[in-house]
C-alpha cells in the first residue's frame, strides 16, 4: 500500500511550496500519480519529463446552422483571434505547465486571478464557483490503473462564459471526443447554449465513473475468489488497499453532488431553465455512484470479516489437530513409559501375554479417544 | 456471496456502455438479477433471452359510473386510439426492450426525453420527479428469492398525467392485479383521480415490502437455529451475506420516504388535498419498514457477535482439553522416565514394593490434578 | 434470543396480509407479544383466544362543577347516546377486535378512515396526526416482562376532539386509572379542556417508561454480578439480548419527542396556550429517558467488552499453565530419557552417585524454571 | 463499575414514584450519589438522613451604590419581607426537601408550578426555559470524587426575575462564594442587572468543569502509567469505567451549549444587549470542554487498544516459549527414546563411542534449533 | 504517549485557575507544549522561564504610495504614537505575558475586555468574532516537532480594525515574514484594506498546515516501512499516538471553516466585496486539509488493521510450528516407547531385523506426516 497515495499527501507537498506567495500567483502545481517521471516530486521539473502545453490550441466554433474548427499555433494567436458573436466557441487547452499562456487567456476573457491559480493547481476538489461573468467548474476524470490497482485523477477545469467554454486538461485526454462528434453530427447540442455544452461535458465525466466502478467490481471478485481458494495466502494489505482506494474514489465523486446542485439551483441567467433538469439528471447519476461506492464499502467490510474469521478458524483447526494428537498419544506414552521402568518386581512384565494385553489396552484407549473426538464433531 | 450483487456493479456495467451517448438516448439497459440468461451480461442480447415488449397493450378506462377494458395489438394502435375525456385511463406496458414503443408513447403524451431514458434504464433509484404536465415515479418491486437468498428488484415506472396513468414494468408482473380488481368492484377508486390511482399503486408496492421482511425473518430464524445447533458448521459468509442483502433492501426502500414526501408536499394541482393524507400514510409505512430493517441490522450484528464469541469459546475449550491432558500426563511421564533410567545404583528399583509405591504416588498426583482443575471449574 | 421479537417481524407478518386491500379497510391486526395464545400468529383467531371488545363501553362526563359515569352495553347504545354540550366526555374502548364497532364510532365522530385503520392495527409507531376536527395520537404503553426479559408493547390510540377524548386500548389496561381518580377528586383537570386530558394521559404513559428503566437497571446489575462471580458461565447471548431489548425500547420512546413537539407547536385552536408548556414538560421527560437508554447502551458495550476481555484473559491463563508445565517437564523428560538409553558404554551410569547427581541436576533445573516464571510474574 | 451510576437509573427509580400524580405535584425527588444515607433509595426519607432546608435564608441586596445582607429564619419571614425596588436581590436556598417552602416562594414570585416541580426534582437536565416574567435555568455543579473515581452532580436551579435572582441548591454549596465576594468588592457586577448576575453564576459553574477535566487527566495518566509498568495486572474494568464516567460528564456538559445559546439568542427584554456577548463567551468555554471530553474519549480508546494489543502480545509470547521448548526437546526426546528401545540387535548400542556420537548429534540439533529461532527473531 | 497532550488537559489546568475571577480579568494563561520550563505547570512563572513581552513593538505603516516601519521601545510609547489617517498600520506584539500592555493597547483601540482576556489565554479555539468596531480572529500556527512526533500550537490573535491590524503572538514567530516582504515589494496588498491584510495572514497560516501534512506523511511512511520490515518489533503505542496527533491536528484545523465562512458571510462594511472571494478560497484550502486528515485517519486505521492482522498471523504461524513438531514426534515417541518396554515376551525385539523394520516404519510415518502438512499448505 502506498500511504501517500492514500493521503494524497505528496500532492500536498507541492502545495506547501506555495506558502508565502501572494494569493493568485500563477505556478504550475503538478499532480502526483501522473508524473511521467515519478521520482522527482517537488524537484524542478526538467523539460522532457512534464506534459508540454499543447500547442496548437484547438477551437471549435458552432451554432445551430453549422460548425467550424480552427487551430492556433501559439497562445498569442489564440488571443488575437476574433470569434463571431453569432457562434459559440469551445477552446481546448491540454497540458498546463505554461502559466503565462493561462494568464493571457485569463486576461482576454476577464477571469479572476484566483480561478487562474486554481486552473494551474492540479489539486483542486471538484467544485463549481459562480463569478459575475462566468462559471468555473472543476472535475476529476478518474481512471483505474488495473496493474497498480490505483486510481489516477486527471483534473479538468471548465470555464463557462456566455458565448465561450474553455476546458483545461491536466493531461492530453480524449474523454471529450464523443462530445466533439456530437457537435459535428447532432443538431441538439448546437441548438443550446454554453450551459448545455458544460452539462454534456460533465455528463461524460460522470458516465466514466461507471467504468471505474466496473474495474472495482472485477478487482473485488478476483480478491474474493482468491480468498475462497487460498485463504491462507491472502494478505490483509490488499483488503486495506481496496478500502482506501474506494475512499479516494468517494472523495473524487462526493463533491460532485454539490457541483450539480449548484448548477441546477444557480439563479444566474447563464443557465436556461430547460437545462436545469439535465443537471438534476447528472446529480441523480452521481447519487447512484455514491450508493455503489457505499455498497462497495459494505462488501470490503464483508471481505475483511471473512478474512478475520478465516484466520481464527484456521487457528482453531490447528489447535484441534495438536489437541487430538496430544490427547491421544501423551497418555499412551505414559503407559508405555510405565512398562519401561526398571523396577525389579513388576508382575505384569513377567506375565505371558502381558505385552499383548498392554497393546490391546492401549488400542482400546486409542479407539475411545477417537470416538470422543468424533462425538465432539472435530473430524 | 456474490460480490457484484452487493455492489450492484454489473448493473453499472450496462450503464457504462452509455458513456458518450447524448443524454436522452433511448437504449434498453437491463437489470442484472432478472436476466433469463444470466451469463451474457453486456453481450448483445439475442432475441430469445430477453423479455419481449408485451403486446398487446392493456388499457383500462374508468370513471365514477363504470369502466371498460381495451387491448391494443401494437404500439401504433395504442397511439392512434382516442380515449374519451370523461374517463381516466390506465395503460399497462410490461417488458421494456422496445425503445421505439416507449418513444412513441412519450411523443403522444408529451413526456420529457430524460424521463423516457429513465423508463428504459432498469437501474434507477426510487424517485419522484415533477414535470409541468406529469409526475414521474420510479418504484422497486422487490422479491426475495428464497432459494438463492437474494433480493430481486423489478423496476416500475409510473407516469401520472391529469387523465392518464402509464405504468411500465421491467418484467411481466401481476403485483397490480388487486388494484385492477378494486377498480372493477369498488366505487372509491373510480371516484378519485389519477393521483389516487398512483397512490393505490404505490401503496401496494410498499405493502409487498412487508412480505420481504417476513422472508428475512424466516431466514434469520433459520440461521440462528443452525448456529445454536451446530455452531462449528456455521459459516461467517452467510452472516455477511445477510448483512449485505439487508443493506441492499434498505437501498431500495430508503429513497421512498422522499418519494412519498414529494407527493405529499408537492404544490401541483394534479394532487388533490384529500389525497395528500394518503401519501402521508404511505410514508408512515415506509418508516416502519426502515425501522424493521434497522432492527434487522442489530439482529445481524448480534448473530455475528455470537458467532465470533462462539469461535473463541471453542478455542478456549480446545485449549483446556489440551492443557488438562498435558498437565496431568507430562509430569507423570517424567516420573516413569526416572525409573526407566539405567543407573547401576538406584535403590528404589530394588525395593520390594517400589513399583506399587511409584504407581500409588502417580495416582495421587493424578487425583490432585483432577481436583485442581475441578476447582478451577474446567469441567 | 428471539430474533423476530427484535425485528418485530411477526408483527409485519400480519401487516403483509393486508397487501392488496384498499387503504382504509378495517381489519384487526393484532400485536404479537400479547397474544394470549401465542402459537397461532396469523391464523384465523378463534374466539376464545383473543381479547373481546370490552362491552360495556365506559364513559365519564365531566366539567368544572362535577362529573358523571355511564356505561353502555353495546356500541349501538353508545352511538345513540347524546352527551350534554356543557360537559367533556372521555370514552374508553378496550380490546379492539371488533372493526364494526370502531367503524360506527368513527362515523359518529367523523373520524377519517385512515385513522380508523390505524386504530385497529396494533403495529403503529407512536405518532401524532392533526386532522381538521381532531388530533390522533398513538402511544405505546411498554411493560417489561421480568420472567422472559422481554418488552411488551400495548398500543393506545387517543382521538382528541373538541369536547370528547376517545381512548382505544390493545388490551384491557388500568394504566389510566390514576387519571380517572384525579378527574373525580381534583378540580384542575376538570377546569381544563380535552387537550389537558390528552396531556395527562400522555404524561402517565411517559412516566411508566421510568418503571421500565428501573427493570432494565435491575437486569443489568444482575448480569453484571453474575459476570463478576462466574465469568466463564456467562453467555454472550444474554448481552446481545440486552442490547436488542434496549434498541426496541428506544424504538418505542424515540418517536415520542416528535409527538410531544407536534402537540406543543401545533397551531390548532384545540390546544390552549396554557397547555403547551405541559407538552414541553413531557418532551423534557422523554429526552431524559432517551438519554438513560443511551447510557444503557454504553453500559451494555462495557459489559460486552468485559466479557470479551475475560475470554481472552482466560485463554491467556490456560496457555500459561500449559506452557509452565511443558517448559518445566519436557526438558527434564529428555534428561531422564538420556539415561534410559541402552548404550553399552555410558560412564555416568556406572558412577556411584550418578543417580543422585542426576536427580540433583534436575532439581536445580526445576527450581531455575520456577524462578524464571516467577520473575515473569506468571504466578 | 456501578452500572446504575452509569445509567443514572436509580435516579429514575425516584422519578417513577411520581407516575400517576398530577403534573406540578411538589415532591422532593432526591439525587442518588449525594444521599448521605445511600442505602434507602426510594424509602421514605427519615429526617436525619436528608439535607435539611437551610434556615435561615440568606439574601443579599445590592445596587450600584452599595449592598446589604439579610438573613431570614423561616420561609414565612422571607415571604413577608419587602425589598426596595431600587435594589436587586439574590436569594439563596440550599437543601431542598421542604416542598412547602418552595411553594411559598413560588407563590410570592409568581413562578409556574411546573418550574417548582423541576426545582424539587434533582434529576433535571441542564436547561433554560423562558417564561413570561422569569427565566428558569438548571445547571449541574459537577465534582469528581477522587476516591471512588466517580462524578457527583449537584443540581443548581436559578430563577432570574427582573429584580430578583433565586438560587436553589441540592446541597449546601460554596461554589458561588466568589460571586458573593465580587458583589461586595467589585463595582461591575453591581452596575449590571440580574441577567449579568445569572451569567456570573453560570460562568463559575462552567469554570469548575475545568477542574473536573484536570482530575480526569490525572486519573488517565495514572492508569496509563500502571498499564506500562504492570500491563498484566491492569483490568479492563477500569478502562470501561473511565469511558462511562466521561460519557456521564459529557451528558452534564453537553446541554449547556443550548442553555448558553438560549440566553444569548432570547428576545426577552430581561437580557441586555451588552450581556449577550458574555453568554457567547460561556458557550465558547463549553465548546472547549466538550472538545476536551471528545479528546478524552480518543485517549480512552487508545488505552483500550493498547490493553487489547498487550493481551494478544502476551499470548503470542507465551506461545513462543512453549513452541521453542517443545520444538527443541520433543525431537530430542524421540532420539533418546530410540536408543532406549530393547531390540536385541541394535549395532549403534554396541559401538565404542556410540553414546558420545549420539550426544554430539543431539547437541548439534539443539544448536541448529536455537539458530533457527534466532533467525526468526524470537529472542 | 503523553495522555495530557492528547486531552490538552494541562492547558485546562491553567484555565481552571481562573475559576472565580470576574470575567474579563486579564491574566496570562500560557500554553503547555511551549513552556520553556516544562515542569512547573501552574506554578508562578519566574521571570527567566517565560517569553518576555517583546519590546520594542514593531509597526509597519503603509498605503498605496509607500510604507514606513517604526519601532516603539515600550507600550506607552506605542500608545502615545499617532498614526496618519491616510495609512494603514499593522502592529506586531510577540510574547504575551504582560497583561498590562495588552490592557493599554485595548484601551487605545477600544477593544472589548472579553477579547483582551482571550488574547492573553493561549487556549482559545480558532474563531472569528465580530464586534461593532473590529473583528477578532484567533488562529493556531501549528508546527510538527519531528523529534517528539508531536504537534505544537502557537496561538495568533488578529484584531482587525478599520485602519489598523494588531497581531498578538504566543511566541516570537517569523511566520508572517513573507507578508511583510510583500507589503514592501508588492503593490497589491498596499492597495487593499485591513480585510485583505487579515486574509493574507490567514492564508499563510493555512498554507503552513500543508507542511504539517507533509511531516505526517513522512512519519506514516516511516512507520509503515518499519512495520513491513520488522512487524514483531512494532508497537501499537506509536499507531495510537499517530491517531491522536491526527485528531489534535483536526481539532486545530476544523474550526477554521467557520472562521473563513464568517469572514466571507459577514455583513460588516469592514469587508469589501472583492475580498470575500479570497476568504472563500481560504475555506477551500481548509476543506482540502480536512479531507487529507480524514484520509490520514483511514490510513492509520489501515496500519492498525495490518498490525492486528500481523499479530494473529504470527500466532497462527507459531502454533503451526508447534503443531507440526508435536504431531510428527509425539506418535513416534510413543512407538519407541513401546519397544522400550521391559516385557519378558516381546517377539519383535527378538526378530533379526526388528530394529531396522521399526526404524523404517517410523520413517514412513514421518514422511506421511510431512506430505499431509504439505498438502495442507503449511510450508
Amino acid at each position: 500500500m502506498k500511504m501517500n497515495a492514500i493521503m494524497n499527501l505528496s500532492a500536498v507537498s507541492k502545495q506547501s511550496k506555495k506558502a508565502g506567495l501572494p494569493p493568485g500567483s500563477l505556478i504550475y502545481v503538478p499532480g502526483d500519480q501522473n508524473d511521467p517521471a515519478g521520482g522527482n516530486d517537488g524537484e524542478p521539473q526538467n523539460i522532457e519529463s512534464v506534459p508540454v502545453f499543447m500547442n496548437p490550441f484547438f477551437v471549435i466554433l458552432y451554432n445551430e446552422s453549422g460548425f467550424s474548427e480552427k487551430t492556433y499555433a501559439t497562445v498569442d494567436e489564440l488571443i488575437r483571434a476574433e470569434f463571431s458573436p453569432d457562434t459559440l466557441s469551445w477552446i481546448h487547452a491540454a497540458g498546463l505547465n505554461d502559466p503565462e499562456a493561462v494568464r493571457k487567456i485569463g486576461e482576454k476573457y476577464d477571469i479572476d486571478p484566483l480561478t487562474l491559480e486554481d486552473i494551474l493547481s492540479m489539486k483542486q476538489r471538484p467544485k463549481m464557483e459562480e463569478f459575475d461573468n462566468y462559471f468555473y467548474t472543476v472535475l476529476k476524470h478518474t481512471v483505474f490503473d488495473d496493474t497498480k490497482k490505483e486510481l489516477q485523477d486527471n483534473q479538468i477545469s471548465i470555464v463557462t462564459l456566455e458565448k465561450t467554454v474553455i476546458t483545461f486538461f491536466e493531461n492530453e485526454a480524449d474523454i471529450f471526443e464523443p462530445v466533439l462528434k456530437r457537435i459535428k453530427k447532432d443538431g441538439r447540442i448546437r441548438k443550446n447554449g454554453t450551459d448545455y455544452l458544460t452539462y454534456a461535458l460533465m455528463d461524460i465525466v460522470v458516465d466514466h465513473y461507471f467504468f471505474v466502478l466496473e474495474e472495482f467490481e472485477e478487482w473485488f471478485d478476483e480478491v474474493e475468489k482468491r480468498m475462497i481458494n487460498q485463504p491462507e495466502k491472502e494478505s490483509v494489505g490488499e483488503i486495506i488497499h481496496m478500502r482506501s482506494e474506494l475512499f479516494r474514489f468517494n472523495k473524487s465523486v462526493w463533491p460532485l453532488t454539490n457541483v450539480a446542485d449548484n448548477w441546477e439551483k444557480s439563479g444566474s441567467k447563464l443557465i436556461k431553465k430547460s437545462t436545469r433538469v439535465y443537471f438534476r439528471d447528472v446529480q441523480d447519476h452521481v447519487v447512484r455512484i455514491i450508493e455503489s461506492i457505499e455498497s462497495g464499502r459494505v462488501a470490503v467490510t464483508g471481505i475483511f470479516d471473512i478474512y478475520n474469521s478465516g484466520t481464527s478458524k484456521r487457528l482453531n483447526e490447528t489447535m484441534k489437530i495438536l489437541t487430538v494428537i496430544s490427547t491421544i498419544f501423551i497418555p499412551l506414552t505414559f503407559i508405555v513409559g510405565i512398562y519401561g521402568m526398571n523396577f525389579n518386581y513388576m508382575p505384569e512384565l513377567e506375565a505371558r501375554y502381558g505385552y499383548y494385553i498392554c497393546l490391546s489396552g492401549m488400542f482400546l484407549i486409542f479407539m475411545g479417544m477417537l470416538l470422543y473426538f468424533k462425538k465432539k464433531k472435530w473430524f
